[in-house]
């Protein structure tokens, strides 16, 4: 099925003092979903850095899907969606409004999430919270459509394509 | 009362291949609304070629609303979103956050739309999704809205604007 | 705990010719959950004044957060969220969603406020309506929230974060 990379945002994650709980998580749901997770990198607060893995994976065709987790939130070095948005050529506002919409049903600090999706070439990009927590209950109410996103992307629906927007 | 045009994204419409059933839903939605429906056109999926019909809808003062249809997923030639972003001057983003909300009440699709809205000289803009369904799920439970929207727009209110949102 | 200011947009507060009720309001809410307010300010619809404004109190450290009430409608000289726009270093989307969220629930014209929110250098801003009644629907459901979000920023929670975001 689809390709995916996951790409953990930690200071404390890139220095060894913390394990990938999130990242793991994260895969563990993708793989259960069909997904093959290609790539797993686990970088600091450092939103150039980030910038230019998500522009060489997306450039580079090696992922239909990234998922990140961390740096969404409201700490200075939190710039996760910074760097999204910096390489992103489409926005998908409807994800991370439907992530926190349904997140907001658990906890009303569910607003905080300042995470964005997004397009560049055939890669669609989803910044996801840092916590495990956060990233089940954001991640699963929208996986469906999410698959749904990468057909329509990718082209591999043509012809049920047109019928499945009737 | 109000002035509406209505614009269907397609490359097959454009080409003749392929009805615009979205666009006769929309202007049949107007019209019970007490709109007139001033202009319906019929694009391919080109943005510059959307963005200059924007800009002369607005500019020339022919319509207080302009509705689209299609090029709002996340196919290749999807751009709708992008050609409408290039031409507003205030964005609104509470319209198309709530048509998705109500749409996510129907299917998990919903989530998918990427369409803004927004606002340039006299005129609000508003994309809305390809299909014929979703023209209808998304544009009814924010018809009022867009109505009183309009109202403040063009000053039509006056002193009740005041009183209405005390 | 947290120093506030609230600025209110509003041509015929700033002539004199209208009591800034909405501006009550919040301060009133503000106090009630614990915050000092520092500022009450009363400008016109100007948004470059505003961005001044902002910049002034963001980069000065005078407040962690700052409401502003009115400007965020459709009519021609509604501008505060561009000038908010302008001056903000990182958006907060599910603030403003949120409220509109929680405001539809009461009002279907609950979409139409354009209010954004973001952080620059140390200090939150949001934007709320300019009627009193939609101030204290829009606020009320999010300040939790809110003083989490504060906490993030301004660090005054080390480990604890760390814990609470599991």
């Amino acid at each position: 099925m689809y390709r995916a990379a996951i790409i953990t945002l930690s200071d404390k994650g890139a220095r060894g003092e913390r394990e990938d709980v999130s990242g793991q998580v994260l895969q563990d749901m993708l793989e259960e979903n069909g997904y093959t997770v290609v790539r797993r990198l686990l970088l600091p607060d450092e939103p150039e850095q980030l910038s230019s893995q998500l522009i060489s994976l997306c450039d580079g065709g090696e992922a239909d899907l990234i998922l990140t987790t961390g740096g969404t939130g409201f700490a200075p070095r939190d710039q996760t969606p910074e760097a999204t948005l910096a390489v992103i050529e489409r926005q998908v506002p409807g994800i991370p409004e439907a992530m926190r919409y349904y997140s907001l049903q658990i906890t009303p600090r569910g607003c905080l999430s300042r995470g964005v999706a997004g397009i560049r070439k055939n890669t669609l990009i989803i910044n996801l919270p840092g916590s495990p927590k956060a990233c089940r209950e954001n991640l699963q109410p929208v996986l469906p459509a999410v698959e749904h996103g990468l057909k329509m992307l990718l082209g591999t629906m043509q012809e049920c394509a047109v019928n499945a927007k009737d």
